[in-house]
């Protein structure tokens, strides 16, 4: 089992903060209402760091951050999120994974929400290429969607079974609950997630104005 | 009747101080338009801080706050908001209510005009967990709307008739004019509030998608 | 004449720097877009500072602020806005007026061309009640709207002939190019023009709801 | 060939402060997600500073702007923008082309795409005064859209064979991609920029409404 960290560790401390950092952009752009939204950054081959249960995202400390190891076991006192079993289930699903957001918006809620999609799919913008491994705007980007449970397992089994479709487009959906991304760091988690929810947000206006022109 | 409070009381300087910046958040976030909004704090058993008349709630200090008991006796001198007779009203119905915040957003206030509802519905949003007492995203969640008066006796007279169903999810629109929200403690509120303004955000977009798909 | 205002004055030196501040506030609010809206405060019975032409509102300093007399007489070096002979004559033309405000908005610019109306009605709003005068939501509150045209004289006059109908709501449209607000002074103004924007972005949205449900 | 900047020249030094405080404003507003966006400024008649590959455009530094040849020669060390090609190349057509500026919205991404148009043709708004040569709202101000490729030689050649169009109005479109707008310095190219992103926020909700009223 992994020790429990030590912020006087200044690699772990340099990863705290820049998590901390990360959440405040998001929590400061609206999608983390009402506490919403968690953040985890893989400190420690066996173990990650993840936000405690119920603080806001837009003034979070390092403090706020739980040790546990990916097998589950908490290693400081604490009550991380809610949705840690989530995020441990990705970690040890792909051990590349170094870091995930989880963030509300309208977007991802809604379109995720009508017509109940098992995936929303990309054509045409440029910006699929903030995604790795996407070389154009000519290909098909298809984002899956999972339906919602209050059930970490459940939700983790649902995600297992897809992640064929989910490893290479980094992300997921949760039906009416928001969107999971990662990336191999925090940087590369932030720009698949900033990508993501611009192509959400495109998506969205765009099914209001295709019936129209 | 309670004492007027001094703010050399550090308890009630926290409080008005939490207040202030909690009032001047959402301001920032565009809900306080034109002096719009009030805010208050339960600071004593019987007594409550609440915003003045006319100020800007993006600047708001603790002196802008004034104490009334909660049987309506200003505690000090200044003109509070003309909606003080309806948060002394909520006080005195529940009084495990420990702050009120009032804002006016384009969502709150077209979901109470538009069909004139007696209540708008949501369902399926993981958001629903943002208000006490709601465990998971697969209840119905009803967030009543009450006729707008400039009589609080009126108002007040229309939000008791309704507090059953009102008091369970501590909120409530006026149609036209915005949202009432509360907590026992302002954090709480804030929570609510934050809560209750995605749910409404996502559900003005959802009526103009919904017809489409 | 009026003499040439010093910024040694203290009172001059006030109001300057209030209506920057009060122009950077709706400049960060994306409402002075690519140099757009102007900005004037009556300093002197008979003399105003407006803002200098082409500056940037989210950086304004009392420097680029231009004294100018009520009858067109530039006090100072520099190039007042194209749109100063407007402000001067809303200034001739009622005395009670201490400031103006002009910005574009999305809303007011498409509100003012979709179907090329004559004035906006608003119903309903609680927020009606920002503009001084209207006592209630019951009322119809409605905001004039004239033909854009690059001819300061053609604008003046067509705002004189509706004066009737501007004069108490404190504020018209210009056709696809923004709305004028004012009032006594620099925080009246404000107060009126945050309302009519509020009034305005409900509007837009209302119309895009209001045929569907 | 020019010489490689030195930051102790401090016109370069100024030129490079000004370009990072642009892009950080439009970066601050949401128009540069996922590293996106890609900014430059000919500081010398010969060469231009231009963002290094996949930096945040909302913490540039000028040690993030590399030095470039206008003919493509890399005057520092440095991974510089995947779409440096096109901006020389509208630096070589247009000697009078001082900065480029190129973002993304989700106005000029899709209304780019919608339609597949050539153009987007804008008529009646004040804004369309914004751009440097328009006298007033009457004129039809037509805003030329080019087919997305991930080849810099073929975007600079779809860009060469329509400057006729491209030229007068400073800006184009590149197909589900973003704009690229100039000016003759950084402040001219911003008030183009903040001037077409108004228009193009207008026209897309514009379509939503038009097709109701």
């Amino acid at each position: 089992m992994s020790a429990a960290p030590s912020f006087d560790n200044p690699e772990h401390r340099r990863l705290a903060d820049q998590l901390c950092a990360c959440a405040g952009l998001f929590a400061a752009r609206g999608l983390c209402p009402a506490t919403g939204g968690n953040f985890s950054v893989c400190h420690e081959p066996n173990a990650a760091l993840i936000t405690a249960s119920g603080v806001d995202k837009g003034a979070l400390t390092p403090a706020q951050l739980l040790p546990i190891s990916l097998d589950g076991t908490l290693l400081a006192d604490g009550k991380p999120s809610a949705e840690t079993g989530l995020h441990l289930a990705l970690y040890r699903r792909d051990p590349a994974i170094g870091a995930i957001l989880h963030v509300h918006s309208i977007a991802n809620t809604l379109l995720s929400l009508i017509g109940q999609p098992a995936s929303i799919v990309f054509e045409g913008y440029e910006m699929q290429k903030a995604i790795s491994g996407q070389a154009d705007h000519l290909g098909r980007l298809v984002l899956p969607v999972v339906d919602n449970s209050q059930d970490m397992d459940t939700l983790a089994a649902a995600v297992d079974v897809r992640f064929d479709e989910i490893g290479p487009v980094y992300a997921f959906l949760v039906r009416g609950h928001g969107i999971y991304a990662w990336g191999t760091d925090i940087v590369t988690a932030q720009r698949h997630l900033e990508g993501w929810e611009f192509l959400l947000a495109c998506e969205l206006q765009r099914r209001q104005l295709e019936t129209r022109t």
